[in-house]
Formats: C-alpha cells, structure tokens, sequence
C-alpha cells in the first residue's frame, strides 16, 4: 500500500468512529429530552454497547498498524492533524480495558434517573453510592491510561487535551485573585441595580422571546431545533447541532441567556467544515475552545449594553412589563453572591461556583475526599467563598449533571473557556465595529469573524496553537480581569 | 468450553446485535419524528455505519463457531428458539456483503426526502431514479441470498420467515375471492350510513381525543409516547414503545383509529418479556403476527359496536359534533370503494389495495416491470379493482413510504396480518365476553388475553406454531370473512 492508500483506508475507519459516537449522543439527547421514563434499562444497553464499539473501533489492531505506517509518511498539515488526534485517542484507549469502558457507559446511564430522584428529594444519600461507584471507575480509568501521573491531570485531559492541567491552575489563580476584591468592592458598593421583573411568566412567552432571540442570533433552524430539557445542553453534529432551554416562572431572562448560551456551543457546531463531517478537521477543538463560543455569546454579546438596545423592545413585547434598554442592562449583569446555583449564577461569581466543584471534584478523584463527606464540604466552601449555604442538597452538590456523567475534570473548562471568550471578543474588537453591529442587530460580522478564526479549523490546530492563531497572545485571565473590571466598575460606581 | 458456556458466549453476542439494531432504530425514529431537515446527510452516514456494524456481528466467524458447537448440544426449547433465529438470520446475512448492506442503507436514508418531495409535488418523475436505484438494490440483495430462487420469495421472508409465499398467495387468493362479491353488494345496497361530522376539527382537539382513546385501552405512557409523523408508525422496545399519528382536519376519526392501530403495535412490544431484551425470545415474532395485534385492536375492538357504545360521549365532549353511538358506528365502518389512500381505507377495500402494492412489487423484484411503468399501472389496477384513478402520484404509487425504506415483500403481511387479527379475535371470544367488557371499557383481560397467547412468547415459536397454539388452527382468510359478511351484511343489510 502506497501512504495514500494507507491514508484512506485510515480516513474511512476514522469516519466510522466518527459515526458510531455521533449515534451515541443523538441517543443521549434523546433520552433526555423526550424518552419516556420506563426507557433507561434498554437505553443503558444500548448506549453501553455503542460506547464499546466506538473503543473496539479506535483500539483496533489496523488502527495501531495505520498509524505506524503514516508515521513516517510526508503528509500535508491537514492530514498530519488527523493522525496527531486519532492517535493520542488511539494511544489513551489502548490502555482502558473494553469491560471498563462499557461498565462506565452502563453505570452513567443507569445513574441518570437516580440522580434526579435524589435531586428532587434534596437528599445527597439516594444518590451516594452511584455517585461512589461513578468515582471508583474513573479512578480505575484514570489509573489505566497512566498508574503514576496525578489521576485528575489524566480525566482532565479527556476535556482539554492540550493546555495542561498546570498552566490551568496557574490562570485560574490569576482569575481567583483578581476576582475576589473585585466581588468584594461590588458587595460594598451602594448602587442598586434595576429589577424590573415581578411575578411569574408564561412558559408560552418566555418561548416565544427565546425563539425570536435565536432567529435574531441567528440559529440556522434547518440544521437545529430548541427543546427542553432539566439541565440545558447542546448537541449534535454540523448537519443538526439542537440546543435545549428551560423556563422559570419568576427568571425571565434565564432562559434567554440560557438559550443564546447554548446557541453559541450549536454556532460552533454549525461552522464545522462539513466535508470533513466525521474526522478530526470536521470536529469541535475541546471544551475550553468549545465554552469560549458559547460565553462569547451569552456574556460578550447578551449582556452587552448595545444587545440591550437592540433587544429591549422585543423583551417587552413579548413579557408585557415595561423596561428601558438600561433597566435590562442592569438586570442581566447583576452581581448575586447569594445565589446559590452555577448556571444561575452572574458573571463574576460565576467563577467561585467552578472554583469549589474544581476543588472538591480534584479531591474525590485523588482519594483525598469521601463521597460521605460532598456535601458538608459544598456547603462549607459555599460559605466560604460566597457566604451562603444550600438549605438541601438539591439546590447545593446535586445541582449539576457532570459527576453522573462521569464528568471530573470538565468544571475547570467553564472557567477557562469565558477566559478565552473575554480573550476572542477583545480581538474581534480590533477587527469589528461590534457595538454597533450589535446595537444595529447585525450579528453576522461576529458569526463570520468566528468561523474564520476558530471554526472553520475543526482540530487543524491544538488548543494553545487555535488560541494564539486567533487572539495572537496565550491563554490568561487579563483581557476578561480589564473586561469585568472595566463593566462592573462602571456599574456599580467603583473607584 | 462446556455448552454453558458456549451458549453463554452466544446470547451475549446475540444481545450486542439487537442492541444494535435498537440504537439504528431509534435514531430513524428521531428522522421521522423530530430531526431537522438538514440532518440528513449525517443521519445517512450513521444509520449506514451502525447498519454494516450489525451485519458483521451478525456475520461474524465467531457465530458460525458457536453455532457449530451448539448443534449437536442438548438445548431446551427456549434456547433452541434462539439458535434457531439466530441460525437462519445469520445464514441469510452470510450471504449478503457488508457493502451491500451499507449501500442499501445509505440510498434508502437519503431517499427520503426525495420521496417526501416527490410526494407533495405529485410527480412520480422526481423519484423514479431513487426507486429504480433501490429496486436493483434489492434485486442484488435477493440474488446474494439465493440466485436460484424467485427474488421475492425471498424478500418476503424479510418480514415473514415462516410461512411461505405459497401459502401466502393461497391464502390472498381465497380473500380476495371472498372480497370482491362482498363489496359488489356492499356498493349495490340502498343503505347510506351516518357520517355525522362535517368541516374541519382542530388538532388539539383531535390530540385530546386519541390521548384519551390510549389511556382507555391502557397504553403504558411510562414506556411509550405519542408523536406526529407523515406517515404513522410505531417502534422501539418493550422498555420504550412509541407511536406516531397524524391528525387531518376533516376527518377527525381517522386520527383515532391510526392511534389505536399503533397502540396494538405498541401493545405486542410492550408486552414482550423484558428479561429476555436483545434476544429473539424477547423480540416480537415478524410483521404478520405484529401486523395482527394492531388490526386486533385497531378493527375489531375500535370499530365495534360495543366500543362506540362505550366511547361516543368521550367523542363528543371533544369534538362538538352530536352524534349516537349507533352514527359513529356507522362512520367508522362505512365503505368507501372510491378512497384512494391505503390508510384511509375502511376493513373491505383495504385488502384490494394491498393486492395492488403486491402485484407491482412482485412484478418489479421480478423484473417484469419496469419502475417507469409504475404510475401507469398503479393508476388502471385502481381503475380495475376499486373504479377510481389517482389525479396525481401523490394520491397514488408515491403514498406509501414502504419502497422508500426499500421494504419490499412488506405489504402482503398487512393482509395476512388483518387474517390473523379476524382469527384472534374469534378465539379470544371463545374464552371472553369480550362485547361486554368492550361496552363498559374494561381493556384489560383482552390485553391479558394476547400478553399470555401471543406476547409473552417473543419468537419461541415459528409463525405457524405460534398461530396454532393461539388459535387452534392454521391460518386462513375463513374466520375474516365470517365477521366481515356478518357485521357489512347487517351494517348494509345485505340477504
């Protein structure tokens, strides 16, 4: 076989990986927006057994062989790309056992209505020992791929490849120490900001706002659908990237941002260059690029003031209460260090959320944490670093879906990626009239400037590389540090 | 190994396929249901990958290993019901190369909104190149498994393994000769039946109605829900068995009996044993049988007397329209020889439909027709058989969805499957005072009755086992034309 030969042969298997994973989420998507209840035993075994195909697939002997072949082949950076990312893949889930991989998968799936059980009880008991059991097998993952690294450096490696769970720490430091004087001159500060809802909202408008908001973005509806779901994710392919929302009676603009969050994650997914649909080229770079879009959007563009110039009369028709493009401004970027929930959390105490579930969550995987023990820890650090307590388990460690995912080392993204967002929003400024073209509700100069730097890349380039190509400085907290300094000391009057 | 431990092997691998085959039917649940138009092209992909997955586990040498061991072991009959649907499955599918598989999987995938189109515009034309692509497909397909044989013979053990063509045509032929003097005095008789419903009824309504009708027959909403689709359908596992229908403004009855056809379908899969999931012992027996419990449920319990007696009033609190029970009796079964769709067909004329799906699907796979030919034909067969012609192919050869998903041999089962729900019917009332029961909406023991006769078993017997340790008998068209001359005889008093 000529290198080329070996390069397409290669490529189809690739795809067919490819396939088998995007089957899988439609799945999940599926179950958990419309599948009934009764569902979860065969989904379990259905998703279990594609989870097992897509390793047996990626592990496959050939696979080994291609890519000792291509490794000394004179192949274009495109191609060299694909072999870079199929093979670090390759070369992880070599060493994790197809029974652990399947064990994951059923166990998560199994996991999933336990978790909202116990959610809904408030009580941390119903859920321990799946939560246990979910935290031995990632331990035991983690171990397989390398017994003598720091097991949480190896999970957080499955979300963020590239940047190193060190370089990680470091900035997220940098963004805790700026932050917390910030948080602690905006608690000082005298200013009350504008509130101008009341009372609850009809699920019906609330829907006919969110869907005005994702044309106005604009979410291409032929590719997508909006739906609901209990905790709002995004998912799909370039083909059909869907987005789900929920509604809160008496939080009218959660949803909102909520949704537009979610289109910036199926923005990303949109712009993937479709010829590649099934390879690294025509894949998502990880989390942290992947939240970057997504924060972009719900932070840099939706609670800007000139979106609110643009939108407020579209939010007024549609939720009936009277508000100046101000009053709006100032209720989307309200500071709340009583909040007790991440996703309803403002954009600086935000990151104090991640900080606590990046600690705890580091801690259980070390073996420096019982799971008995999740939920004093959660409401001491709540306390801690925000000043309030959960009164039940459901509004503090049962909150978030990731651990019954099997999601350690994903949180740390969160943060990382609205660094990024700050970091791509100030660079497109220098090429953009982004005020304007927002206030005027032109948001496609912001889509094309997007899909030219980050998306149309797919995985040509590393997460480091993507970063500097893009902004054409590393990853750090400074540009989204100057960002809220400059907002939050504008609005709440700070020296 | 022991044979435990072989047939141990076995049933897990066997497991792996039906999951399999569970997670591709899902995903063209998602198609036809929720998916946005342009997730086409990566639907096709995956739908075509987890397609070829299934056939090389089904192929796989390991099954032909096992098999062999299993052959001469003491098995009980249980486990010999497995190997021997495994055995025949897997035999069929040897026959067929992987590309084949995939190839007929992707055409069919992308044929449907070309089918979809088609069909709204009317015009055969813009599908004729696709049919004729799946045509010659299926004519490969056929020749792969046995070049020898009539290449339908062998597509119609696709959907009907057991019971012969023979048989088939045998027991078609005796219908149709039983049908066609019925229906020539049907349309002779001076009787006009009540048709009390006039204009349009809004789909709300018409949702509130069929949600009722499925709650009263005891459908399991815990493991099923009800959506729209073009073309209703129903599928999935006895752990989440959907159904689909699709409501037309001017006929608000038609809603109705469309749910209650796809309840019974919905009925026999959730009513399968769940500890056998993945296994044929756990998988409904083939489209005749299926086919049964739907016009079980569909004619013989939702256009009964008793049935109206007991639904009028939930009929008309939801529609407005005064009517007896005695009107809606008589709507629901009046006969219609000038109606064009298939679906929309009343119990007579039905059967002269499919007749004329069997006749030119038979005559394609045989090449003695030519697929251009088929509007021309479709339209003078129901000229022949029904005095009626199709202003446009949308209301002709492009209604059905079958030769899109390159079903053919499918439709005969309809019959036959109508054949055997007449043959149910008149057993189960040799042990029920099923009228009775109907009248005061007592579903449950008819539901018990089919769970213990029919469901519970999954494929432990072949079909004509299965049919004779339910019935008594054999099948035969005898017991449906007994009910159809007592119940028309009366309706249009007929000598």
């Amino acid at each position: 076989m000529t290198a080329e030969d070996t390069y397409a042969a290669f490529l189809d298997h690739v795809r067919r990986i490819g396939y088998v994973g995007d089957a899988a989420g439609h799945l999940r998507w599926d179950q958990e927006v419309v599948m009934p209840e009764g569902g979860t035993p065969a989904r379990s075994k259905q998703l279990s057994t594609l989870s097992g195909i897509r390793h047996e697939l990626l592990t496959d002997d050939d696979v080994a062989d291609w890519l000792e072949e291509l490794d000394g082949a004179d192949l274009d950076p495109d191609r060299a790309a694909v072999v870079r990312e199929v093979e670090r893949e390759h070369e992880r889930a070599r060493q994790v056992p197809d029974e652990l991989v399947e064990e994951i998968s059923a166990v998560t799936s199994e996991a999933l209505p336990v978790w909202e059980s116990a959610r809904e009880a408030g009580e941390f008991e119903e859920f321990a020992d799946t939560l246990a059991e979910i935290v031995a097998l990632r331990r035991e993952y983690a171990a397989a791929i390398d017994p003598d690294r720091d097991p949480y450096e190896v999970l957080f490696e499955n979300y963020e490849p590239y940047l190193g769970i060190d370089t990680a720490e470091e900035i997220l430091a940098e963004l805790r120490d700026g932050l917390v004087p910030l948080i602690d001159a905006v608690q000082a500060s005298d200013v009350e900001l504008a509130a101008p809802f009341e009372g609850e909202y009809a699920e019906a408008d609330q829907r006919a706002l969110v869907e005005e908001a994702l044309d106005a973005v604009g979410y291409d509806r032929e590719r997508g659908r909006l739906d609901t779901a209990p905790h709002p994710f995004s998912s799909g392919t370039p083909f059909d990237a869907r987005v789900t929302t929920r509604f809160t009676p008496g939080e009218p603009l959660d949803a909102l941002s909520s949704t537009i969050h979610e289109f910036g994650h199926a923005s990303y997914t949109q712009g993937l260059p479709r010829e590649h649909y099934g390879t690294p080229l025509g894949d998502s770079r990880d989390m942290v690029v992947h939240e970057s879009q997504s924060r972009l959007w719900e932070n840099h563009v939706g609670r800007s003031r000139p979106f609110w110039e643009y939108f407020a009369g579209t939010v007024v028709d549609h939720l009936g209460t009277p508000a100046s493009a101000r009053d709006l401004y100032e209720a989307a970027n309200t500071v709340h260090p009583d909040n007790l929930i991440r996703v309803e959390a403002d954009e600086l105490t935000y990151h104090l959320h991640i900080v606590l579930r990046f600690e705890i969550e580091r801690d259980l995987i070390r073996g420096d944490l019982d799971v008995a023990e999740v939920p004093a820890v959660w409401n001491d650090k709540m306390d801690d670093y925000l000043g309030v307590r959960p009164e039940d388990d459901g509004e503090g460690c049962l909150q978030d879906i990731h651990w019954t995912h099997a999601d350690f080392g994903y949180f740390p993204t969160y943060s990382l990626g609205s660094l990024l967002a700050a970091q791509l929003d100030a660079a497109a400024r220098a090429d953009l009239d982004l005020d304007g073209q927002i206030r005027r509700g032109e948001f496609g100069p912001l889509r094309e400037w997007l899909g030219e730097r980050i998306h149309r890349h797919g995985c040509r380039y590393t997460t480091p590389d993507l970063i500097e190509a893009a902004t054409g400085e590393s990853l750090s907290a400074g540009p989204f540090l100057a960002y809220a300094e400059e907002k939050y000391g504008a609005l709440y009057e700070l020296d």
